[in-house]
């Protein structure tokens, strides 16, 4: 991966995506002892960094393959992103979901234009039911995380924190499928000065830290998080990145997420899902480790349900 | 007043606030059918406007009053707001607080510094506690709304408002003391260009509105609103302000509200308080009255009790 591929991406997706705001606090910096920067992605079009991949991915698709359209399985915020980045770009987006997907996630992404397909809740299901839509419609199906092109388009979030602080000494991000965190991982390599970066990973569902260890991809077994965008495992694509640049990964329970999204909300005055608040519990663990260096941290997205949302 | 008068006042407080970010979007647009500008208080030091006045007013003390301290009574932002200035600024800060007041809002008083005398929750013991102790220590009462330095420190959200959009047709603030609402409409009268400020009150504490009508000066018998900041009433250096230069007064109900709050925390993905969201409420209830027009909202806190919101 060269400097240019990244800038071409930064370039080619610039309007399409918000530059988002960096937020700082004293009183969160007191609390970590250390300098902290949040890369508020939660404030990105359709509240989550998934866009800035999605609309990646489908610019790199031909003429005659935007025509066709593109196909993801997804429940979550790429489902959304996929299809609101198809909208803006004029390209049919078929979504797979589970047909016990809340209906709240169906809406969402039905309001940004989005056809979906219901399946069983199963992963055999869901790649049937996509595998079914590309051979009918030659639609392009793309991955919402172990996908070269999303990696590069998720990639141009760290770009921008390391434009606007050069001299960052690591950059921690949520760990779920591993698209942000190689992404990261990828950007900190090239644009940073000896800036590592790190991931944050639920405790119950750690198949990342695990496949660090063993050299291989490990699954999680049906991980029950509150960091819902959180409970997928990493891909052949990614995982390489994420082995070669990634510094480590730290585990946080889900007490510490939930205390450290009560944070956010409260000091920042930001709304942040609970995956988001994984890398800044991850920092609070830590705190001998993060002691006085400039740490940039990646908060994913701000799609809650805020009847749901519990802090006690 | 004059211009040079709020400009000085600007320039005193710069160095101890934040120039606020002021957010957009599309969504609410389409939903409001006007142009929305969200100037946002709720990211002010100590989360809210309040910040502001209580800067200017400790500034405007002499050297010798500043050292004696300044005492005023409130259970919200504005005792957080004077603890902190005069802790910023190196001044004793004596807040009474009714004895049944929150721990939470107790404690954030005492975060910031403030020493903290307790009285009954009536409006007469607290006015007699602070007599005594700015009889006792020579320190300086301090209105939340009712004081002209505080309401020249509340002007500059208005003004900033208007430097990044000169062309504002309306600016739209909450009312509560009436604080806020003067000072908007100070800055409007100076800086807009035929620029109306308009007010969002809860209907069960709507006694400004009442008041434009009457002309004089009317009062809420214990209202009982989610927007805990707007219970208050105007008073006599606020109101002649409020008569000559505020264009009218809107009154929304209690699920007006919160469905409100709800949007700005859903959409904008920020943390506000019901009080803020009382000024975007008022302008979902009169869509034809703002339509197409360029509209600022200022929201003006993010101070809430997490465990204790609720939405449906």
């Amino acid at each position: 991966m060269d400097k240019q591929t990244l800038l071409d991406t930064s370039q080619r997706i610039s309007p399409y995506i918000h530059s988002t705001p960096i937020f700082t606090s004293q009183l969160l910096d007191e609390m970590a002892d250390a300098k902290l920067f949040f890369k508020c992605e939660n404030f990105q079009k359709m509240g989550a960094f998934k866009m800035r991949g999605a609309v990646n991915a489908i610019l790199q698709l031909t003429a005659a393959q935007q025509e066709r359209g593109v196909v993801t399985h997804s429940s979550g915020n790429f489902a959304q992103a996929l299809a609101l980045a198809a909208k803006n770009l004029n390209v049919p987006a078929y979504i797979v979901m589970p047909d016990n997907a809340p209906k709240v996630k169906k809406d969402a992404v039905l309001g940004y234009g989005g056809i979906i397909t219901e399946c069983k809740s199963t992963i055999a299901a869901r790649e049937e039911a996509a595998a079914k839509i590309v051979a009918k419609k030659g639609a392009t199906f793309i991955h919402p995380s172990n996908d070269l092109n999303v990696i590069l388009g998720n990639a141009t979030v760290g770009m921008e924190l390391l434009n606007a602080h050069p001299d960052l000494d690591m950059i921690v991000t949520p760990v779920g499928g591993g698209g942000l965190v190689a992404g990261t991982a990828l950007a900190s390599h090239i644009f940073g000065t000896d800036c590592k970066v790190i991931g944050g990973e639920p405790k119950v569902a750690d198949d990342a830290f695990r496949s660090l260890i063993s050299g291989q991809i490990e699954t999680n077994m049906a991980p029950n998080t509150i960091a819902d965008g959180l409970r997928t495992n990493l891909g052949d694509i990614n995982f390489p990145i994420i082995q070669q640049y990634v510094d480590h990964i730290i585990c946080v329970e889900e007490a510490e997420i939930i205390q450290a999204m009560r944070l956010l909300w409260e000091r920042l005055k930001i709304v942040v899902e609970p995956s988001s608040a994984v890398a800044f519990a991850a920092v609070l663990k830590n705190k001998a480790y993060f002691k006085d260096k400039l740490v940039g941290i990646i908060l994913s997205g701000g799609n809650v349900d805020l009847e749901n949302i519990k802090f006690s």
